[in-house]
């Protein structure tokens, strides 16, 4: 397995940082990084928030579902899917530009999540740590005011980076499912009940499986944090629907 | 600069290749690292396709905005967004799982292109090139009977794999925008008529910004692919806003 290959299976997602400071070359390395990702037709239709107020950082400690580790991240970046900018530039330069719908929406945030994934890459090449905060996309009316997101600019992800503690170093990345269930041959198959418990059932670890079943979609799938996503991404969708 | 992030700069996308297939370990290393990448709660929130039928290609090669080097490519891999297959487990668990929306579409959404970016990372690294098909969001319809996709279940990104040309090879890569630009601080900073022209002065070449950028907007924004695309997604849409 080459360099590259290693570090793509051992990067692991760190939530416990030291007390370190991250240098602006690592930042700038890591910045670079993102933006050099590919990108739909080489527009990049993302903006990056590089969140260095305090009390920003704070603030989304709270409004990301209680996570008191990201007010301790030395740095967190916000990449946002951004609809507006070209929109603008279009306007500026006398264009007629059809207002941004939900197809541009999606593809702004699959070129987001791509340049993300790059900053994680190379922050890990660095020895950086990161980790994704999926509940960036909570609380839409709250989070447009403290990051001046206009209508058509959405988080799409946050990372929050730092130097891993020894503790985490040390933690054991959770295991994926096993390929077959995960890659499936030239159309979508409908998995059986069997093949998903099998799917599932390192998940589930000592625990009987329809117990941990309960508990994981009580927790995660049921659970408030999740109807708050669907609540505040539909509230963000509304201007791609107009 | 480290080998790792050399190699996330030096990468670019491939549109033709070699006609040499790509071995099974090399796939293999390509799934396996798109598996590792980072995914919310564990829970790998996507499948991926892998079209190996070449009747398949070919139509996709017709579907996804008339790109025959999509038929040509040794390696076809369509990440999909998957929202169908939790749901399924929960329900065959006997737990009440609501019904997945918006938020859980975005989400997966995230997983998926995160997960195809440690893919195309993981080919750059044993030389093979890779290319983003933007336009499989396109013709909901046609690619939900073509892939057997549940209304759960929403194409996020395709890539097409291959050993790149040497003309390929020798192509340079689109510059990206200055940083100031993509990078803003805490805040989301509108750009004037300046500051766009600016950033996007290196895009238009030796062509006068406004005519560069009014047949841009024409070709990419207002073009027929592009409102297809947004029509298809609003249809992927409706399940989930159900």
């Amino acid at each position: 397995m080459n360099e590259v290959l290693q570090q793509l299976h051992a990067r692991k997602s760190v939530r416990a940082f030291l007390d370190k400071p991250i240098a602006p070359a690592d930042k700038a390395a890591i910045l670079e990084a993102a933006c050099a990702a590919p990108t739909a037709g080489n527009q990049q239709l993302y903006t990056i928030l590089d969140i260095t107020d305090q009390a920003v950082k704070d603030t989304l400690a709270e409004t990301c579902d209680h996570q008191p580790f990201i007010a301790q991240a030395p740095l967190v970046l916000i990449f946002c899917a951004d609809c507006q900018k070209w929109q603008d530039a279009f306007a500026a330069g006398g264009c007629q530009p059809r207002n941004p719908a939900v197809g541009d929406l999606l593809l702004a945030f699959c070129d987001a999540n791509i340049a993300a994934q790059n900053a994680v890459t190379a922050a890990w090449s660095l020895g950086i740590g990161s980790c994704y905060i999926g509940d960036i996309l909570e609380r839409c009316e709250t989070h447009r005011e403290l990051l001046h997101l206009p209508e058509y600019v959405v988080p799409a992800a946050m990372l929050v980076f730092g130097w891993p503690t020894q503790q985490q170093l040390e933690r054991q990345k959770p295991r994926r499912r096993a390929m077959e269930h995960i890659v499936h041959e030239n159309t979508y198959r409908h998995m059986g009940a069997a093949e998903l418990e099998a799917m599932l059932a390192d998940n589930a670890g000592p625990r009987p499986y329809a117990e941990w079943l309960a508990a994981f979609c009580k927790r995660k799938y049921n659970s408030d944090f999740s109807r708050e996503m669907s609540r505040s991404a539909a509230e963000y969708l509304k201007a791609f629907q107009r």
